[in-house]
């Protein structure tokens, strides 16, 4: 199969400098759900017409980012179809320099076509077709048959109408040429269909544009079908948000709270207990095991997974995390290219950024950040504290205000924490540094020398009251 | 009056570990909104069935965890029943070792029950039936009759049918087993029933399972009424909602919503302002005074009271909290197991943990955490502090990033602040460490030892400038 | 044009001690909506008339800062109505000591109403009603005509009716009077109406108060002027909540969504990208530019606006903040009377308090607190710090937990620091002090004195290691 994706259009009423298929849902954008789809499809050519805009839509795609990777099993709410997985198809991109009507968008990949499988067209404004539908639609094409896909609506109005005769579809009336009989007619085109390509070919290269717009029309390419007598078959979305496209911010946020509450009952559906289904976001991929809470308000993007049993309170932000069965992620954590272990506790406002790996049973608490930190079994740091480039053994206790130093204003450098140690409250650990295994440090201590194992390090201090001193009095304003 | 809870079931469709009537509704687990409801009907005899998960579900509540006491009066939000409040029902455990029909589960409770007083048999996984709803029930069976709770639904499918006669109750015919006429009865069965004890017990021991599924069905007791000539009475509930059992995670979510937009109307109701009714949670019971003002998104647990005139900001956490009259908790705090004064002025950010009492007028600003600290009379902590095992007089302020460190790596210590003392930002005060009446700490300094009152108490430093001084360069990667 | 304004009700359905027309929706009052709404259609005459609370309501209104200030241009969701911009016509309070009807209430009104013009009542419990619906209403009554708001409602019960013959208004029949055949009408009568001056002098000095209630109609006079052969015109609002009145905490609750509904469809239409406008309230004046992202729970009060590409994370809270082009702002952040420059780094978790000005590229992190604070091009403060009453130059890094000692007790002092320093990490600057420019503080360090550029700053310490320390045992409960 073929299949092609026209995604050429500007987007006017978007109000936006990005071209309209980059615009994102569920944090991936628009073209990028029609490509996972397509590709669900295995098609042997993948073709994509870009215009307004075009490069940019080229390079989000060629560089790999737009599209993201699919869920493995379990308990997901993902908008990646799972077939996509290995070596996705590549994209052939067609130029359509200028916007001349869809189908004069379609004859611009034709290069792209192999004739001997037949072309399923797509639109790259409409982000939530189901593979399932597709594959339907492919089915009753065959390889020598036209099939489209129609819709029923409550309010066809605009849309092109399904004119049946004796069940078989004749034409297809455009709502400003139809007659009220025929504007009482709720099937419409969606405008998807599959054509075999040889025909494709010929009916293209007749299409006209002497029309109101001076376009060419693929639907048109539908009535030459009827003309040569090629059957014409059709299937119906099981959901008609599958047929949506976008135009608007606003179509664009409806379809965003279809698919994420989609997605929630996904979730729920496979035993995730929510909170509250209309309050979750989740922007990529999100595995959950058995026994799952997730509490009103969290946001998820990338790739994210939960172990069995793990509670996560309100207003958490994962992204790109893994988080260990019976950990506990309470409210306000933001949680960022992390990976934790089983029975942590985290937060409420934990900040976690890149490159944070927490062993079992840490405990990161309030107001703490750890950037590019590694914390061993069982160690704890739960309260105001900065853990940045810092490798940190296990059983290890971190004082509440305790820094690591790890910048001199000009490099990052490192902080070794070794097993058994106890950092005392407001210390600054200046790196590239070293604590001994065992040792403790006093509350309020600058260290930046290494310490030996099992000592007690401290600096030098004397504690003085200036007796029967006087406050500095209020000034007048 | 004898009170029989199904509860045995398993909850296949939940994908959980823990038994179907231990998941919760509003933080408290659906038999436990049954068990309050009931006792709310202060019940001569309390039984309730159990099976999949027995043990757990009886440990559940024989510790009394997991049934939430009563609201006082005022505006509450609460699902508890007032008059539950004082020395509830015992629980009478009756074990259905296999699941063989509702009919073989009441039997189990055969027992416990008082043949003077009639039965109502409720059900752990329905858990939203009001209280007076269940009372007109009862009214109506008296001593003698059966009586029946029946709903009419707008999609009656899957329901056994209410057929009537002259008005009167003749049968109950199983879906599957209706005729098309009596599938177009909207009138069901929900299964909630009072029944004359004596006649319980005998209908039950007549009860056969000769049918597809092999069980004992309860419903075919109420045929064996109609064949005695016992008169049938029947009631419906005000809202359908109040019938509806959670057989699965989207039910669960569903009736979750439902009861929180109900407790969120109450509270309306009552004068509290609520930003948005379709985002506040409340588990467990929570009063207010006059004047309250609460936006969106926050998150009630366990008992909160709101006295006058409070105002608590967007998504604020409160977990078994007092708030004093006029007091502002603003973004973001997460408090819990605390006790806060009038006039306060609590966050944004603000971390209150079990054990803190703050006197009227108390400042906790961001990024503060209080965890065991007493307060008095005015005291400040507005900055990015850890204020832990301490007792800090009136007219305290103290400046931002102080530490009490109470923890030596081993026990737990107290820091005792007096009245009118002023510790300068970045301070650690060792504990055990009392900082007398009056005293100014300077910024940056370590306390370990007792101070006198009226003192200024510091380390000795030095402040040394090493002019010209080259900073690091940075290296190439 | 005469506008009355009737706003003297108590509202004791609001359970509360303001006054209801005090009661905010979109973080104004009641009467502050209808006041903008009336002072867009420019009366020459605006009368309010007040009782219950009146002095509360006049101070209110009389000090300017109950009713915001309009929107300029650009995507910009507000509730201010664009032409009361430029000095806004003057209220003209008059006093209904005691609450004796609607007619009575417009009668305390007379002394200020001029009889050359024609008189709209509107009602202070009444918010949304549009502008141009009133304009309508306006033009229609001309200056000799009756012209009534009239709605048809999907339940009218309660309202009075609105009864034509051949399709002239002839009465307006109350429900509790209305016949079967006019209580089936739907048309209803909202109360807003335009009435020629000298007119309504002469019907409210003839009005009777011989009814149930002992009071004083307003809508008697549509009788009087059917009587005296006006004419009498309607028109209906473009929507039915333009005519809904707040009586409960529930109506107020339900008017508040209604009204932020419309706010995130204005800021979507516009352009702006909304992650879900379910969950975002404007209270005041949002003003955005192209591509600007909002993520799901963003509160905005008073005057807000966001430049070309800005992206607000979740949950952020905004109050009268303007934010430069390409500036991110991240999850949890709590803005408030700020000004922050373009493509600068804010947040998750920082707080910026009044007096804040930030220069572009200035990156504020997480636990960061700025008050009265000024940042320079560049300048950074990513962790766990606290900035008051600070005058920072560019290229400066302030390090993790670095503190401004700006209180010493009794006074507010202010720091300066000067262009590229870098300020170590747990540094405390005792103010007043002035770090000199291109000086390094050594992490740690307390700076209570001015120091040269280009220095070392430090205090003389000594790391002591006290080996084979034994560290407390834990003791025994």
């Amino acid at each position: 199969m073929n299949i092609v994706v026209l995604a050429a259009g500007r987007g006017k009423r978007m109000h936006s400098d990005l071209p309209k298929v980059l615009h994102t849902l569920a944090g991936k954008p628009l073209l990028g759900h029609v490509l996972d789809t397509a590709r669900g499809l295995a098609p042997g050519r993948l073709a994509v017409v870009i215009g307004h805009g075009g490069e940019l839509v080229r390079t989000a795609f060629d560089d790999g980012t737009a599209s993201s990777p699919p869920a493995p099993g379990a308990a997901s709410a993902s908008s990646a179809t799972p077939t996509a997985a290995t070596d996705p198809t590549p994209i052939r991109w067609a130029i359509q320099a200028e916007q001349l009507g869809t189908g004069h968008a379609v004859m611009q990949a034709l290069p792209e076509l192999d004739d001997a499988a037949p072309t399923l067209v797509l639109y790259g404004d409409v982000p939530l077709t189901r593979a399932d539908t597709l594959l339907r639609l492919v089915t009753l094409a065959g390889s020598d048959k036209l099939a489209i896909l129609t819709a029923h609506l409550g309010d066809p109005t605009g849309y092109g109408r399904i004119v049946r005769e004796g069940g078989a579809i004749a034409r297809i009336v455009e709502h400003k040429d139809a007659s009220p009989d025929e504007r009482a007619i709720t099937e419409i085109n969606t405008g998807v269909l599959v054509v075999p390509t040889p025909f494709l070919r010929r009916a293209l290269a007749s299409l006209r544009n002497d029309n109101a717009q001076g376009e060419y029309y693929l639907t048109d390419v539908i009535g030459m079908a009827v003309a040569e007598g090629i059957a014409i078959e059709s299937t119906q979305p099981d959901d008609n948000w599958e047929i949506e496209g976008v135009n608007s911010r606003v179509q664009l946020a409806t379809l965003e709270r279809v698919h994420q509450h989609k997605l929630a009952a996904d979730l729920l559906e496979r035993g995730v207990a929510l909170a509250d289904p209309a309050r979750i976001d989740v922007r990529g991929t999100l595995v959950c095991g058995r026994d799952v809470f997730i509490d009103v308000g969290c946001v998820f993007e990338g790739a994210v997974s939960l172990a069995d049993g793990v509670r996560v309170g309100p207003y958490a932000v994962l992204r790109n995390v893994t988080v260990g069965a019976g950990t506990r992620v309470d409210a306000f954590c933001h949680l960022e290219d992390a990976a934790i272990g089983a029975s942590a506790v985290i937060g409420p406002y934990a900040r976690l950024r890149p490159g944070t790996k927490l062993s079992d049973e840490v405990h990161i608490g309030n107001f703490v950040e750890v950037k590019n930190g590694q914390l061993g079994h069982g160690s704890k740091a739960n309260h105001l504290s900065y853990i940045g480039d810092a490798t940190v053994g296990a059983r290890v206790n971190i004082g509440a205000g305790t820094i690591t130093c790890n910048y001199d204003g000009a490099n990052k450098h490192r902080t070794v924490i070794e097993d058994d140690v106890h950092i005392g409250s407001d210390t600054q650990l200046v790196a590239p540094v070293t604590v001994g295994a065992g040792s403790t440090v006093a509350a309020g201590t600058t260290v930046w020398r290494d310490t030996p194992a099992n000592a007690l390090i401290l600096n030098g201090k004397t504690q003085v009251a200036r007796e029967g001193w006087q406050r500095p009095v209020k000034k007048k304003g």
